[in-house]
């Protein structure tokens, strides 16, 4: 397996475009996005689990109940959520790119991110569709850029791999947290991938896939009207198709979760406000689920994320978010070290603190990719997390007056 | 029922006092309290539910198995959790309090808040322990401020009321959130009150009270190791002694809910950073506990507390968080209005906005204390959650360097 680059775009068969189209104000900013396939895809997509949900949510998975689609559309600036006409407006953005693509409306996932409670006005799409497709190409960078709100870097990635001697693809673009009226952190990816897989093996890859990606991600704790992470997989790489579990389906795994691993920590890197990547590590727990509630609870705490973003080895904080995560833990078998580029210092072992240089550990923590690694010393489950330090950027973006 | 000054001197039989004994660098911030009763008392308490538990919770409730206890020592600026000899430590001060006092070790109910995981030097507490008795009187106050960290106000109310024809009395003192070495938010709450009432009926109005009042407060999502509500009820009054339901019993729990709702409003008010005190109401519910679900989702949420900071009407914020929330709630019956001394603002009806002047909301919620409206149109269930806003002090009193 390689990282290749093209983002969306690098499997076969593949063009995407990005542009402005006025429904932000600010004009150096792209705020529409198109990913087509030349081919009918196998397509699958995983929601949010927030009972209010965006309006594309709802049409994208009426469109997605057969398995199949040929076109993502996405705009920022609005969310099209908590807006009495917000199905028929997401409808009408489908029927906009099936009059400008041909690829009809059903086959059409559709998504938006940004204010909720505003109604959509269509007019800037509807003006714009035809300079989207007409830009169709060669556009991942663009379409990354178009479905970004506060988010500060751009998210692609894409890796080959082999299949029965055939060169698979798969890529992705993803936006973290932000908006440019600040409101909530949507999560949006869009993966794409030229393999041939079934429409339910497809499924399963990335419901399977997502439990230890993005489900394992927080920037804030709060969780969108309109996260959306949809795969489309044309296979036009020609492979034999996957149809089953096995070591094709497994080989399909490990790339799939090497484009989302890599967004995730994007995503986390970039919440807002963040100046630091936290990725935390639990090991020895007495199961994976037991590991995966521990990691979460430490990645959402407050004030770990405080003292992170101070470079803080306050350790104590760790044990608390530890004690309260609802994970079945010993508290006395808990080892806690903090590593980065700058070396790794254990601050606290069998739940009770270890001496250890305070210098060093400021060293540790200055850096911008900091792990926190748990051992529970309990059993063998173990899983990772990734969040961001809380700063005062948090609160500038997110206090700042709406409008 | 009237509001009554002495804290919790207030009741018959009760005294306090609160020193700097040298737990503190800082000599102006007083740091061990005591509060004694004359006669041996009913006493229960509730703790926090983390695993990680702090040491002193231990003793104190091997001290209330017999359902009696006659002192409360409390110190701050050092938690006394995970340390290997913690347990020996709150044991022993529980012993100074027994050789200066002659109340039995076992009738001493002991409390510690501030840094974790590091060792609690009992010396300065055992040279400041004369003092501290020999100073005991009505001192409410100085006991109040012994075991403030963080909190910039002290926090005591008492009340009175008539049980039998005779006058009954309850007071309390708290603390919330902070640290003198920012860690993690304690709360504790000493209740005193002279009325007669069984261990039993004691203990069920206290489990009774908690539910509504301090489990429905959140600053920062984060359960501390320490948290304690702890009440003494001599039975000074001498009215009939409470020991079964009833009017008598009913007449108490007001009183008691009188002074914990006082004290809910003073600690989530008094939050680490906070400019405003958050009241959210939710009614409508299908059930009470859907409610209480509802409203401490949204007293939770980053988000909603930021734009609470920043005076911003973003209810799409706060549908968010009821949808996320997992009571069970239909988004297109939800009403939203805020409401403050400035007047009250309705900005969402049906699930989706409405018209409303936003200098009107700006307005509203430039004012300290905030009330969040939510009709969930469901049900008759209801609630009430305190909290408070995220502001740029939240992240600087906890992103400080600890040493």
């Amino acid at each position: 397996m390689k990282t290749v680059s093209g983002g969306v775009c690098a499997a076969k068969g593949f063009t995407a475009n990005g542009i402005h189209c006025g429904i932000r104000k600010n004009k150096q900013k792209k705020d529409l996005s198109l990913i087509v396939s030349e081919r009918r895809a196998h397509a699958a997509a995983v929601y949010t689990t927030n009972l209010v949900k965006g309006a594309p949510l709802t049409v994208t998975k009426s469109h997605l109940a057969d398995g199949f689609a040929q076109a993502v559309i996405c705009n920022s600036g609005n969310a099209n959520t908590c807006n009495a006409n917000g199905v028929e407006v997401a409808e009408a953005v489908c029927t906009l790119v099936e009059k400008e693509t041909g690829i009809p409306a059903c086959d059409v996932i559709v998504a938006s991110t940004g204010v909720i409670g505003q109604p959509l006005d269509i007019t800037p799409i509807k003006d714009g569709m035809a300079a989207l497709a007409a830009g169709l190409g060669n556009g991942s960078a663009d379409a990354a850029e178009g479905i970004m709100t506060t988010d500060t870097v751009k998210k692609e990635i894409a890796v080959s791999f082999e299949i029965g001697g055939k060169t698979c693809t798969v890529g992705g673009i993803a936006k973290g947290s932000g908006m440019i009226h600040p409101n909530m952190a949507t999560m949006l990816v869009f993966l794409t991938t030229d393999a041939a897989i079934s429409a339910e093996m497809l499924k399963k890859a990335l419901s399977t896939d997502i439990q230890s990606t993005f489900h394992m991600v927080s920037v804030d704790g709060d969780t969108s009207t309109n996260d959306m992470v949809a795969i489309l997989a044309n296979g036009m790489a020609e492979n034999p198709e996957i149809v089953s579990d096995g070591e094709d389906f497994q080989i399909f795994m490990k790339a799939l979760n090497t484009v989302t691993v890599y967004l995730c920590r994007k995503i986390a890197g970039d919440g807002e406000g963040a100046t630091k990547l936290l990725e935390c590590r639990v090991t020895g727990a007495i199961s994976d689920t037991a590991a995966k509630t521990a990691a979460k609870s430490v990645i959402c705490s407050s004030l770990v994320k405080a003292a992170m973003f101070g470079a803080d080895a306050n350790w104590g904080r760790i044990l608390c978010a530890l004690g309260y995560s609802g994970a079945d833990i010993d508290p006395n078998h808990v080892k806690v070290s903090f590593r980065s580029a700058a070396g790794e210092v254990v601050v606290c072992e069998g739940g009770a603190g270890v001496i250890f240089s305070e210098e060093k550990a400021k060293e540790v923590l200055t850096e911008k990719e900091i792990e926190i690694l748990i051992d529970l010393g309990s059993g063998t489950g173990a899983a990772t997390a990734w969040g961001c330090d809380l700063s005062y950027d948090y609160v500038k973006i997110n206090g700042d007056y709406r409008t």
